[in-house]
């Protein structure tokens, strides 16, 4: 049975209106494509698919780095595939940091809505530029460029970070360094650090060789 | 068996030149994609994909709008997938409108073919351009934003109007607010319109609630 | 003089490398392009640049729509320029409501930091998707679709919102339709809308004609 | 002094709102960029940006092909600059003909308005696609791929073609290979022509050396 | 089992991270889309993946144009696909030519590594720049626009040249008209030449027809 | 005067086809945008602009890392303004390494021409991709993603590299972390780093603070 205003919508307007999508929300189910995930079919949609409360639960920040992120991302919020956007919460304790890290994929905007936050950016020409932030400030970091975040505070800190697309990317320093088999000499070699400081550093962070 | 120019090209070209594609036909058996649909096979694709006679047909105007409206967009015309470009085809009858739209994904230029059309648009400054159109002038809406035509003269209109994407997307405002079952208490508070006549209009264009 | 660091730098690259920009920040003198704002000089760049304070107060409420809408868009923030991101904020009392309107450039994902809200999304086959929002939860809307939040509980809300442009756009229906000197009759035409209504609203928000 | 509806409007909007644009109407003062023409003030925009006139006076079919091209793209038709989107006309009289050519920056849709026309064309593999084509129908030319029309019928044909680029260029084959000064020895090289053909089409078409 | 790195990691990262993809080496089994090819599973990537030897082995040139292109295009490097970017290698013999050609989906720098090359391109207006370039020069060729280049020395030269795309294309313009089954008369009719030519160069090219 | 090439084709072609761009030309007199350097007059671009002869001389490897880089980009040559390619080209003498790095905005594929290299990257998920490279060999770094490369043979290695941008951007890690004036407690907290290396590292990267 066919609803009157579809009836009615029809009357105007001949064609396949229907397969028509504003969105594509991610199926899971299929293969990635370089441009997201595969379109869940409309009808199938629901208003649950873009929403997501994920990012109202703190993180955990009994860690190494007395900080916790929760990423809303494609991957995590099926609702922001292919549309360009997706954000993720960082909760850092007192002491706490986001240490030094890029986004491959996406520029960020990070807005503070707890606490205060000492965050930088280096730009391929080496300049640094910091600031301290307070609640309802925001700072922008420039897509694939090294940046960090600590808390400044004596309080936890809460930032809220939006990105330009759906799967940002992630890629921290020293996890990536650190935190593999990588070989020492060779991280010695294209990073001027001394051998024993990899290797103590390896040992912290879980990497071998 | 292969063909003689096939082997004289191919001892040219080392590669699997045979997969490379210069277009993405649609292929509606599988899931889209935020690209778009995925491809049919190349050596599936003959002319009849990228050549679509549905617009030589007059639309049907015998509506609440004496309009109709017959789109060739990647949905209905699978040649045009993936290369940003579609079309559409809009018959008014004397006293008719294509009423308050916008389309989410594209900009449009309306073309002219018969009699007069009045057409505008508004920007989002509020801003109204407005113009009266003969056979062959050209207008162009900016993507997304709100635009509207109908027939100025005395006989029947007729427009095609091209788009910058193959899923330009097409919504009509007065069937998204009063043709589907929003609370009326929300349409009121979210546009300022009496509830009265926020019934009334749910009346003529099927919506509920 | 030239610094140690520079002079290190350049032995190993040989390129006009002080050139290389990683990011675009707006420089309002010279005119505008498609891709946004020309750029400033990088040795003119600063920290201040990159951060932005302005959505650390809260808008002002005393309005029409108990609401208050304050933007870090390009125009406002020159930092983002070009990097496809921006940011907002609503702070929303109660009984508040931001009116239906769409973002013709941006898709959009609302993020509740205080209170409770309702919000909204209309798609192009006019299927309604709605919600209510606690803190912490977020919402996505696609570009370019018919949206609306409003203050669904006791006390003022706050949400930010980031979208996937500099440069989004803002069109309120209501201002767009009602807002300016659109002839009442070529508005009735093209929403369904009786005369006396659209004259009513447009008293109410300043249109004339 | 300032409208009521500016005023009401900025009650609810505390931005730099009247900078953001939702269009770049191309000033040719400025010099281009990749993304386009740099953009006219939006206080200095009228109506007459977003509407072009040209292409409702049939192209002059006086010459060697027999047809006539009339463009509007951004440099022609400032509203559509930045917009992804551009219009020609092509008035093709008995016996003429749109020679070989490819857009480099753009996909196209041909429209047949008036007359009978064979299109084709060729893919990277070399297949062909041809088609008659007649009032109503359109076909689709994928971005950079050869292709042509003519007349196929006995009366003047006229074609409506619309790009997914504001700027799509057009190269002729003839006009690229025989209408300037590239050394004849140097054209039969790459083409495999003889140079008696190469000098015969340079006389006819102004080619030199 | 889970790796120690892995679980000191994810105490700092509350996410589906596994799932995101910093890049989409090509899948084969599935269908393409518009973007490119379908992603392999990031778990079955090797730094195979990533490497592609083919083109350290001269093309063969034996052959009419005495010339050798060996591609890789994402349909031969997978690593390449959904990255913007790809290459080939050209050998050319003494007296060979790499005729004209457009690369419809791509820019191209080429890069001469042995031997002299005569290269050119025609912009849209005709006009011709052509250079003579030795080892170690590098010449840009604009998207969609007719280049060749050819041995202008007295050994062999070798090319590398980069695209930026993928999925670049390539139409010779002698094969896309005379190596297939395009009929003579209507190649006469859009390129001016002489319907014995044609025949002739079909006959050397392979066409029918 | 107008050329007879010019008079013909204006017959054929009624537009402002003269200011139609296929490319553009840097011209870095006027300041940049978002996506590039503005557009030099056609009128004045020669065959020099589209050719560039600076890679054809080895880079200096007298230096800390016994390795040379030479920049390609639009910022050292214009023709590849806005074509989303550009080149590089690094010497590495025995012993020599190219540091690990990313570029914020551009893949690269990196082709071996002289001697053996040992390249590496790592993913967002900290997996490492390395492989031994010979001449002729090529490998891919997705954008954004810390890779590194070294001379691992007898000889002299040398690196032609390719980006899918023309301002690619190069971030050398060591350089960001320990060549500016970033103090060195935020260091610390920021990579795990002891402060003693930190130190020493400023030292000879020429930092401060």
């Amino acid at each position: 049975m066919i609803s009157p205003v579809i009836f009615i919508f029809s009357l105007l307007l001949s064609s396949s209106q229907a397969a028509v999508q504003d969105f594509c929300v991610a199926d899971f189910e299929f293969p990635e494509s370089p441009a997201g995930y595969a379109c869940k079919k409309p009808a199938a949609v629901t208003v649950n698919d873009f929403v997501f409360s994920g990012l109202g639960i703190p993180g955990n920040t009994s860690n190494l780095i007395k900080a916790g992120v929760i990423t809303a991302f494609a991957s995590d919020f099926p609702g922001v595939n292919g549309l360009g956007i997706s954000m993720a919460r960082a909760d850092i304790a007192v002491g706490g940091v986001i240490p030094f890290h890029t986004h491959p994929g996406a520029s960020e905007v990070l807005l503070v809505v707890e606490g205060t936050v000492f965050a930088g950016l280096v730009s391929s020409t080496n300049e640094v530029y910091t600031q301290t932030l307070q609640k309802g400030d925001i700072m922008v970091f420039p897509q694939g460029l090294l940046h960090f975040s600590l808390n400044a505070g004596n309080s936890t800190a809460v930032e809220f970070v939006s990105f330009s697309s759906a799967t940002p990317g992630l890629q921290f320093v020293p996890f990536a360094l650190f935190g593999n088999d990588l070989p020492t000499d060779i991280i010695a070699a294209t990073t001027f650090l001394d051998e024993a400081e990899i290797m103590k550093l390896k040992a912290i962070l879980g990497g071998t060789g």
